[in-house]
């Protein structure tokens, strides 16, 4: 039996250790965004630390960062051989609204083909299927390529100390290509590699009427309502043909190309999935698009959240003294994220009532990023999805944003391979999240045969 | 000295023991809309039982309502004198946003010449103010007419047991008038009496766009997000002139007759001060009308919360499955409050894309009154405000919603006398809600001379 043979062999014979450890990671909660969950993030990082000392790389560090420690390790025992730099993150999501989850989004409870927890999809699922490859190829031999891992713990708080950190190590994370294991596949028995990732800037707005909450009988209808006044502005931010008002927001978007806009029209797509995924009752977005373009080639905004005034139990007679929203856009090639912030401020200024203060954070955003669907690592990719799934994958573009694909583009000059086996309706960032679980197992072969195609 | 010069003696002598009083009662919180505060609600309703007590009433019950009881009291050792009935709440508002007070809402802190509570001016201010008048007046003899009370503990959610307490008990309510305690003046030195209230219809709408939350950067900009159709559906709610879009909302407004606004025109006001006790930044409101008519005379539309979505610290990439609204309207002769309902469901009938799951549920309503300003027991009140305050009150229309006034015309053809000592700047259902304690005091004494005009 050859070295991946018997590897893919060893990954069969050990599917329910890699589930009872996969439900271990799942149990922890390593939230990035809450304070009181920092010490569950270090928790996480500290297993996936003794994973990589278990898979023999000489090197594992844990790196300082704003708030959780970047993970870098390296085995380079391979010389004459490609290098892959490897990219995941450990922290998760948020739970909430927690009474919308069937069971604890940290029981990790299997339910049929799923196994359901925060971020079991999103990434925990991928990165363990990755390093479980890794064991099994590491128990016959050395690897058949050299390594490299950056996982971080701060993905789902906008990765605020990525960019610096690879301006600072620059040689340490040089490699031939990068792959990528946040990545999806488009149905269970669709493999399918995104070479498209939007961009995102994110903000927070905070509209002030009055020093304090009024009672709304006195004054209601004698000043502006904050609230009211909020709701005027983000119903502008669309017009009636569903596209963006921002000033200037469409000006530097990349037309999509006739030829691209009929390989997407071949993709095994059908509205009725769509909504099905969505669970919505129906479509909607900018005319003159498909639903495939409007989250893949075309930029969007979104209200991410809103409140303001009473929102408890039973009815207050308030006039609220201030409303605010959390407002993201979607952004694609050539859109510069830093550009969002003015426009959304000129657009305040040309549409917000005199009689209200008003205040915009931006609170993260990075870049997109478009891959070359021909390179030798793709390549590598394509025949191990053939390999284990018996096809060849499609090629998506992908309405989410994965800024780290676009800073090492930039950086280092890597493209990456978005290798993973995420489902479009897995549920990532809301209740109920979930990783199908025969594809969590074929993810760890897949993974297998790309480091074997990349050492040829 | 005359039995009511005594009674204002004494008054003006147990001015500490009335604060001191003033400020136990006001360190109960009694908010009725939070179960939580059940117990509270209930220990404030006991102190007034114990205080009706001890002021020689023949009867006093608790009686069984909702969720707080009902006090009745009574003394009728006056034949042949007329007989009042006093109302009034003994519940308050909820106090959030917390953070916002200077010093804790039931901490009752005096500065400077205010007391600062939530209820010190809605209106455990007024109600104990003319609790104390009684006292002082009790301590000479027998009243000067007939005493009746009726102090209900669900005011601030939207009276929901008076309409068939009323009904239920038509023979032990009747009287000559109603003195409702639940009212102010216009300005510190400026008394006034008003004669005209705003009815209320108070709504919370939510729109559900997915099953549940799902990811900005998958889905948004294909299917509807709920946040943004809340935003635009009460974007709608008015027009550029200010005007309320709700079909058929204005059907049955009573036009305001132009001496009337002639006369509203003369009353001590300046956009200045407006702006002021509004802590905003200028005026808004319906286009041909001034502030003073549209708060008092025009019917309005408030947002009076608003949420959905991710509302926590940072940022989390969702597309909010549902969003929702608190809207209520102040309506003036002749609109039906129950009108309101249907109105609003149209709207959103008309307005509301398919797409999106709606649902509206009406959470408190009630009418509006207009009362004879040249009763004899207005005539009375106007006498009581020259013997205190030096000058004659003002007729005012009020902004505010009193549906016990209505009620009361309605079942039991009774007019009210609105005689209460708030100021408009009191921040009542906001933060650091307060009561002008000099009109706290000469309250007490307008109170004494009231009733004696009144048994003549």
């Amino acid at each position: 039996m050859s070295y991946v043979d018997a590897a893919v062999a060893r990954a069969k014979e050990r599917r329910q250790k890699h589930l009872d450890e996969f439900r271990e990671v799942l149990a922890i909660p390593s939230i990035s965004t809450l304070t009181e969950h920092a010490g569950d993030v270090r928790r996480m990082a500290d297993r996936l630390v003794d994973e990589l000392k278990r898979l023999g790389m000489t090197r594992v560090d844990l790196m300082p960062a704003a708030r959780h420690p970047i993970i870098y390790a390296e085995w380079l025992g391979a010389p004459g051989k490609p290098t892959v730099l490897i990219y995941g993150h450990y922290d998760v999501q948020p739970v909430d609204p927690l009474a919308e989850w069937t069971s604890g989004p940290f029981a990790a409870e299997i339910r049929g083909d799923y196994i359901f927890a925060r971020g079991a999809s999103d990434m925990k699922g991928q990165i363990f299927a990755q390093l479980k490859a890794m064991e099994c190829l590491f128990a016959g031999g050395p690897y058949p390529c050299n390594v490299k891992y950056l996982i971080e713990g701060e993905e789902e708080i906008g990765s605020p100390s990525l960019d610096s950190f690879i301006d600072s190590h620059l040689d340490l994370l040089k490699a031939d290509f990068v792959l990528n294991c946040d990545a999806g596949i488009h149905a269970p028995e669709v493999p399918a590699i995104i070479y498209s990732l939007r961009g995102l800037a994110y903000f927070e707005i905070e509209l002030r009427g009055s020093a304090k909450d009024m009672h709304s009988g006195l004054f209601g209808g004698s000043v502006r309502n904050p609230a009211q006044v909020l709701c005027e502005l983000i119903a502008g931010m669309h017009d009636a043909d569903g596209r963006v008002t921002l000033p200037g927001f469409y000006d530097k978007v990349r037309a999509l190309p006739e030829e691209e806009r009929k390989e997407l029209a071949q993709l095994p797509y059908s509205d009725a999935d769509w909504i099905a995924m969505a669970t919505s009752k129906g479509l909607w977005g900018e005319k003159g698009y498909t639903t495939i373009e409007r989250v893949g080639a075309r930029p969007t905004l979104e209200v991410n959240g809103i409140w303001g005034g009473f929102t408890g139990e039973g009815s207050k007679t308030v006039l609220p003294a201030k409303a605010a929203a959390k407002i993201s856009t979607r952004l694609v090639a050539d859109q510069e994220p830093g550009d969002v912030h003015g426009q959304l401020r000129a657009y305040l200024e040309a549409h917000a009532p005199k009689e209200v203060e008003w205040t915009i954070r931006e609170l993260t955003h990075g870049p997109g990023a478009i891959m070359d669907r021909h390179s030798t690592a793709m390549k590598a990719a394509v025949k191990a999805f053939d390999q284990v799934f018996g096809k060849a994958p499609i090629f998506k573009r992908e309405g989410g944003s994965v800024p780290v694909v676009a800073l090492l583009q930039q950086k280092l000059g890597l493209d990456s391979v978005m290798l993973g086996f995420a489902l479009p309706d897995d549920g990532i960032h809301g209740p109920d999240e979930r990783q199908y679980l025969p594809n969590f197992f074929r993810g760890i072969e897949t993974y297998i045969h790309f480091l074997a195609n990349i050492g040829g």
